[in-house]
């Protein structure tokens, strides 16, 4: 079975959501069947690539609030990133866009490791406060995933580098209806949205396991196929 | 959408096949969001790896007729594959045991070079006749579909490198039902069983397409997600 996820490393409830998925993947009987997959979304693509900042700020303009109310709703996400065991500083954060960090987790893709990244990423970003928007720092995380400093080096350095793989991820998630992350889906055929409890995804994985039924499109009796007794043999 | 193409190097209609949905492929109209993926299914996967030998021999033996008449299987297969604007020698090419070129189809999958490998396995296999079956031309197919010869080699001397990941795939063509091959898995929701025409697998991309409606699971209006208009915010 495979789970493609999309997400942001910008996202908080994508950080925390994706630690829930693993719970509840840890309680599916056949969580070693299952094929896991990040896929690119941006929450603020139209954000220029040297428009970075603190988050408390950004999230104060963005509501109308006050830094105070700003700080509440950091530590909202806190207190749900901590309940999962996970670290989350709620100041000195920045926001910005996270275009390069996708190239850099489609490189890591190619390679087979991209899981490896995705979770330097997310804790470089929400826990120990290094910035993900700064290329050096983007360089030092491909180096600690198991990347080749070249080829990441590369890769940044070339703004067309798996670009069109990011936008081609984004051109999906809106073809199934994703307008939020983080937002997971199943084999294609199930569809979780947002970062919830463990169970449901334990739940959702059960009933994806289940109705893996394939139905068949053309005719079968004619086909031209080999199988352990042999292929098809022309009449003689 | 992704389709998975279960098949074996050793496998005629697999090759005449893959031709077949490459060509039903360039007349889908969405063909540039389709992705591919190769999984492993050996025919013959208790043969010894030193039990080689020429296929002629090999089908006369197995259905119990003439070399002649063997000759006319390979000529009813060569006939498909010329059709198809493919090599196809009939005379001179061996049979054996195929998870050695399964186990490196699977380290180019994860250095992104599946495609290359497995497009020139073909070739050997059918149009060139340099053998499968040796780990020479083994090495020398995958650093030319783009891999690192050392790894090549590391991967080919070591039996367990990727020995799993072929076993996964068989494991999963059975529980998916399929006992011959090619068999084709279009977003784990419609199967295309056998070398089928080209507009069979058109028309089974275009049914996969307009049935890509998710099931949502979970509650939808609880959910903690992030869009571009920001994370849900806790009420003030």
């Amino acid at each position: 079975m495979r789970v493609e996820i999309w997400s942001d490393i910008a996202c908080p409830w994508c950080y925390v959501g994706k630690a829930r998925f693993e719970k509840g993947l840890e309680a599916f009987a056949h969580r070693d069947d299952v094929e896991v997959v990040h896929r690119s979304f941006e929450l603020d693509p139209h954000r220029a690539k040297s428009d970075t900042g603190p988050v408390l700020e950004m999230l104060a303009k963005k509501y109308g609030r006050t830094l105070d109310e700003a700080r509440a709703m950091e530590q909202h996400v806190a207190t749900n990133a901590h309940a999962e065991g996970l670290g989350y500083r709620t100041e000195g954060r920045d926001h910005g866009n996270t275009f390069d960090i996708h190239r850099l987790l489609h490189l890591a893709k190619a390679r087979g490791r991209q899981s490896e990244l995705l979770d330097l990423a997310y804790r470089a970003n929400f826990a120990e406060e290094r910035s993900v928007f700064d290329a050096e720092t983007l360089a030092a995380l491909g180096v600690e995933a198991g990347l080749d400093e070249a080829e990441v080096r590369a890769v940044l350095a070339d703004e067309s580098a798996y670009a069109e793989a990011v936008r081609e991820d984004e051109r999906e998630a809106a073809e199934l209806g994703a307008n939020s992350v983080p937002f997971f889906v199943l084999d294609r055929r199930y569809g979780v949205s947002g970062g919830q409890p463990a169970e449901v995804f334990t739940q959702a994985l059960e009933q994806a396991w289940q109705g893996r039924v394939l139905q068949p499109v053309g005719a079968e009796a004619d086909a031209e196929a080999c199988g352990p007794d042999g292929c098809e043999v022309p009449r003689a």
